[in-house]
């Protein structure tokens, strides 16, 4: 059983989701919730506010691991500075409380929820209530990536293990995505 | 009189500088470091040796008002997102212990230290030795650019007043570069 908590950054709305997932690969959700700041408030207490309310979700959840989704400068060049601050944050937090961070890509999130690395948020948000047996999708997106990122994180890493194997799992699918990954791997080193 | 802690965020040197500045414009050297990570390190380690080291200038110094380099997103992609994540934790760091922080672009900093916008980093140094009394600028440019960011915080911005009127004089080339911000802004607003 591994406790991972998922930060969607940003800094109008900061998705931060809990899940338990069992070695199975079955998850439960413990919490949910989108920390906001208005848009009009200054930048340095938007960021405040958000390392207070991902710090006390660390605090109060007490995660195994973190993940949060790593941020691309090919992004909207408008927001993406503020999404890179929010992820730093959170970063900060988690590394600052001694529990183990990593970063994951949008690309890896889908692909480990869907089976598919293109998937849209639609599809991310279905599958999301359905591996944590919700009536629905958690909304705003922002929570739904959250809990994404946490699962996703739980399936491909799962719980440190002394030996430093993987304690969990892989569907067919994600068994496939980490033959393409290693694949490309291989290719990169000339393998 | 006004002590100002300039940060010039990065993950591999992050300039650290602190300076009083008098009502008459003089300046005086407080303190200069630079905190510096290495680039092998893993990236939640790196800010947080960041955030403790600015955090402990903070702490150390006291300063009346932190000033922090604006990053632009045109800037290199491959470091900007690790430039902006400096850069928030810096912000955090302030706003958390209730000090003023302000962002200043580079090209403000050069007006302000030189009189001319696109000053090179070699001008902007020889400057700040020359109005902190000197003998050579402080390097590596990191060190050097922190603190003319702090001296022109102070040169720009002052200590705060309780009219709110700037408590300090301005030299002919910033009051030049004010105009040309002032008719920016009307030029903006139509006047």
């Amino acid at each position: 059983m591994i406790r991972v908590l998922g930060v969607d950054p940003g800094l109008t709305r900061c998705g931060v989701g809990v899940v338990e997932v069992a070695a199975d690969r079955r998850a439960r959700l413990v919490h949910v919730t989108v920390v906001r700041t208005p848009p009009d408030m200054a930048l340095e207490q938007r960021l405040v506010r958000i390392a207070a309310g991902v710090g006390a979700a660390m605090d109060e959840f007490r995660p195994d691991a973190v993940a949060v989704e790593r941020v691309f400068a090919q992004a909207n060049v408008r927001t993406v500075m503020g999404t890179a601050q929010a992820a730093g944050l959170a970063l900060h937090a988690a590394a600052s409380r001694s529990i183990p961070v990593t970063l994951h890509t949008p690309s890896e999130v889908k692909a480990a929820i869907s089976g598919y690395g293109n998937a849209d948020k639609k599809q991310v948000a279905t599958m999301v209530a359905r591996v944590l047996g919700l009536a629905e999708a958690p909304k705003p997106a922002d929570a739904s990536d959250a809990l994404a990122l946490a699962i996703c994180h739980a399936w491909r890493v799962g719980a440190p293990t002394e030996a430093g194997a993987r304690a969990v799992t892989l569907t067919p699918a994600q068994r496939a995505w980490r033959e393409a990954e290693r694949s490309v791997v291989s290719r990169r080193l000339g393998g």
